[in-house]
């Protein structure tokens, strides 16, 4: 007989009765506020062409790595999850798949997917029973049924799911033109994308140099001397704030920032073009990007999200056969006291500029980026980011930032996926825990009621507009001909 | 008048009331399974010669290592602890040392070591006053008395405590002669060994030149030849596995590997037998053979544990007197995520493949270690681990390690020592923190109840059964001729 | 309506409710007991001239940058704040400031200056309405009221306040004039100094220069010779001792130690004092210099403080314009094992040396802090220090710490502050959090209540007098001519 699957309206807040009762009472203020979702990597042509999806294994388990990559490391292989590789989809019966995978659900017990993957069946498809292998064929059959359904189209579940704003991820290889589609389409839920150049930034990108390429197409300048490489950059972000994008990303191996004259730039430009760069050579150049795009955020205000701190590709096999972002890219070690300090000696100061520092490295947290937030104007602390974005990661978080740069200082919850479905789980997970934060601040005489109320709100929705800058006039979006 | 030992039956359980309550019935359940201990340092001729142990002292304070560096560390003198030196057994008069111990007891309070003796004392013993100034010779008299009675045995106490299984470690240099009359002896329990080879590997060691002399003989092999040097490790690996190991264990200074190719690897190990080799050469050799190691694994099938991460050695001072494994090791920084991609490269994707990863730096559970072990199917997390094994280190281990490698990366818990009679205490320390972690899980909303019980099980025996193929096939011990 | 100001008697104990009755049983017996403050920065001519202080601002805004940088990290000008820059005090009104910093406390929530300052307000000065822009100058009138009056000169506070020692700050160039001061006027206040000799230590410190001519004129040594200097110490931390103090404090960049030949140190000191030094010189002079100290403690007795692990002066403008101790020091990693190594080589077996050491990085509590001062005698660890002086970090130290160290190793609490009127809130904070962990063990079955209530008292008085030696016969202060 199979399990029946229900939500505990009190997951996640503390086990106290106290201060789950005060938990309880600030969540229900903010459990229904728009979800506002600044950074994150689903598709946007979801949204302008608003087709049905196919299938839930294509949907829920191909192209998610959090799930694949613990199925993996228990033995299984990607082929027998309809995981693509290189050589495109594996043969594998997308039904079959789905057993596989049910067959596993008892892996993420403990895990934050366990956490998702319950609201996910039982709050956007309605199950009452748990997926395991006796109920992998109910599953998958009411699944694609339902999502066959004009309600299950993404723009219905994107009204449905009370999103005010989705952020999405391009390249400045990419054309926008899905974002100008939903823009012209008259819809109106606000879809924008954010500038991410790591293609044409980074020399060890396996991408590089055909991102150049398209680089040098798309803005017309000649991207292979320093200052026309720059001028694109400067073309290319102007079409992306035209596009409604608020923000750049920028996802380096390190925080390293460099601050060179722009004769060292450009020769350090010169030999990244060549073939004879070295990887400390890589390293600079992303180094001096990153400064250059501090300098055009000053321009331009956009802000600057630094993601440091992940070894891509660390399966070396896996890459070769599978290529990239195959949940086998793994946290290091980050330092950013001395990699920001020559990005910082230039802007600082300037209450101009806003960079918003993400870690994999939580040892960093009250070490170096909470008294770094809590005294330099322009940065302010991303949250609790990829791996650690679960119920233990947060509050973690929480415990190690607050005490030295505040709450004022963060920037709200961000669910950085490709998994649309799984965006009001993430943001429900976000506010739960926060609320029982603030709530244990609350029993401990740490924080008032009033107090606790009002940045319960901050944290799901004033924050996070403000650091984004949703509500300032923005550049009317226009559909630029790319 | 003497304070009574009491033991709490709710004792590491969380204080919240219904919390507790959950972690009470699933302890209940995991009480009373067998004791499963895959790795640990018990000297096998007690279970060989099932001999008495002489007095409390020398069995309890002078070997335990734990005990006695607090102690030092406050002052008191190696010397009147009876802690043997280079020079022999110090004149100290044992009960006097059993009274400095006595006297300083205090120390030990908010330690596992205050937990783990008190259940000695309690439960092992039999004690109903506490041990101080006051009882010390009531104490002493009273474990002498005991110790020398047929109960006490060790293998009338390894049968008390209800031991299912026990691995000892021993080196190349080992006959495994007590191994061997414990299996001739048709007594029951299994106890089985582990092979270790650091003494053979590591350069810097300094029993190396010895260890090597030894090697050779025991093998027969040219062991100053690249290829008997392997030989000899494939030798002595079927002698271990013959006496029933089913796994190795590596204690390197960092988790570094290499990938050198069969000419380098061979022209480092002709520098490593000079007198020309660097520190940099020995680390490199060190490297290089825990994926020679890896390798044999993937023949033969042994488990491999690896636990970098200890300056050993650390007062110079101590050493010089009084040699190693004096209380004087030191965790360090270790990078997990550089240092073995060698060996992953090579082996990573292998089911055949199973590689236990141990720390003593906690920073790398939610960083490195859960993310490498949520992804690898090679790789699994050993428990956390000596001076981490404890209370507190063990919520830390579990809170930073599941949400990203879920449990079943897991391998349940293991005592690693020498202190026999505290295994029973340090596996009840295990079960009860994690039925209180999983309670939470529960209280929280983030495990059902039938889930939690299944992990409780699983935390206690399954896991670790699993992980080092302790229900698998063996070949049959035999009794070698060393 | 302004808001009221409340204190919650229980605030910082544990909200569970039994854990919560122990807490609170355990702080009633230490709340009255006097505070021991061995660590700080007051000013010692506040006790010398026993005048009042003049304003609101200029007493706890201006001089205090827990407060100042976090109004500056969301955009407020130091200069509306009344931060003196180099060019001295800005023109704003004092009482302007004031409004800019009350219409800014909300960006405290959840800090321990939030917690700190309430207790100031509420317990020092009797306010019953929480600071805001509404009460602005009704604090500002009513403090400034009350610092006009005798019953808040300083004197008067240290009595109210219960102070039964409180250790200042000073360097070799100071002629301690306040302490001898003190000492003479027959007050009985127990106010002494420590020694902390960085400027003439640090060739990398802007005052070096300046330091060391002061250090000559004050000891009449050549201090640019290697034995002159050495002497010239000795000479200063007599005089150090002859006006009370018992200890030195070392804020180095790193925890480095070196333990080089007479030869070797005499031609690093001939190095430093030329133009040719290099920042590895520099440091290996300071690592060098720490050994020295010890040398010099193991032959006068006093204890040494050891503060690695802050990068000075991190905001190059901001140094640029406001010069040193302006919020812009950050937190670095921070090793311990390899440091001290050399140090601990030559007096690590020393039972007449008393090193304490403090650490930024919390990663090295459990790894290398405890594991180290759980074996080493002559180590002892000081309580979670600058930004980790709060209730979480507090908590962190003692979770991370005990268990391997123990509790008698680690000497109290110590306030580190300049802001006079925030130390019975800091103490108060402290033994809060310390009633609350011990609390938890007893509760969780890990202690005895008597012992809790032992260990209570050590963590308030009893620790910290006999770590830095309050208690043992010191010489009798004279006023030396300086």
């Amino acid at each position: 007989m199979p399990r029946p699957l229900k939500l505990d309206p009190d997951r996640l807040f503390p086990a106290e009765e106290n201060t789950r009762r005060i938990a309880r009472a600030l969540y229900a203020e903010v459990a229904g506020l728009p979800i506002i979702s600044p950074h994150g990597h689903t598709d946007p042509t979801w949204f302008s062409t608003n087709a049905n999806w196919s299938n839930a294994t294509e949907l829920l388990l191909s192209p998610d790595h959090y799930i694949y990559r613990m199925l993996y490391s228990q033995g299984v292989a990607l082929d027998d999850l309809c995981v693509p590789s290189k050589a495109g989809m594996p043969g594998t019966d997308p039904r079959e798949a789905w057993r596989t995978f049910a067959e596993h659900t008892y892996l993420f017990r403990g895990t934050p997917s366990a956490m998702w993957l319950s609201h996910v069946f039982g709050e956007v498809f309605g199950f009452d029973v748990a997926l395991d292998a006796s109920t992998a064929d109910h599953y998958y059959d009411t699944i694609n049924e339902k999502l066959a359904t004009d309600a299950f189209k993404p723009r219905a579940l994107f009204d449905r799911f009370n999103i005010g704003f989705l952020a999405t991820t391009e390249g400045p290889q990419d054309d926008l033109s899905p974002h100008h589609a939903i823009h012209n389409s008259g819809w109106e839920g606000r879809v924008v994308t954010t500038y991410r150049p790591d293609a044409v930034i980074d020399v060890e990108h396996e991408q590089f140099a055909g991102a150049m390429k398209i680089f040098a197409e798309k803005t017309g300048e000649d991207v292979y001397s320093w200052d026309g490489y720059l001028a694109a950059h400067r073309k290319r972000r102007a079409d992306f704030r035209a596009a409604g994008a608020t923000a750049t990303d920028h996802g380096h191996p390190t925080a390293a920032t460099a601050n060179l004259s722009k004769d060292e730039a450009e020769r350090l430009f010169r030999t990244i073009l060549s073939d004879r760069w070295t990887p400390q050579d890589a390293e600079l150049f992303r180094a001096q990007m990153l400064t250059e795009m501090a300098a055009m955020s000053v321009e331009d205000g956009m802000v600057m999200q630094i993601h440091p701190g992940s070894f891509r590709n660390h399966n070396g096999g896996l890459f070769e056969s599978h290529g990239r972002d195959k949940g086998a890219d793994i946290p290091m070690r980050t330092d950013y006291v001395h990699a920001l300090k020559p990005l910082l000696d230039r802007f600082g100061t300037s209450t101009d500029l806003s960079i918003i520092l993400f870690t994999l490295d939580e040892t960093v947290y009250a070490r170096e980026l909470a008294p770094l937030a809590g005294h330099y104007p322009c940065l302010k602390l991303g949250p609790s980011w990829w791996f650690h974005d679960s119920p233990e990661g947060m509050r973690r978080f929480r415990e190690q930032v607050t005490e030295t740069a505040g709450f004022y200082n963060t920037v709200g919850f961000n669910d950085d996926t490709r998994a649309f479905l799984s965006i009001p789980a993430r943001h429900d997970v976000a506010r739960r825990i926060d609320c029982g934060f603030l709530a244990r601040l609350v029993a401990e005489g740490r924080l008032l009621d009033w107090e606790a109320a009002e940045l319960a709100y901050e944290l799901t929705n004033g924050l996070v507009r403000e650091a984004y800058k949703l509500d300032q006039q923005a550049p009317a979006p226009v559909a630029a001909a790319a």
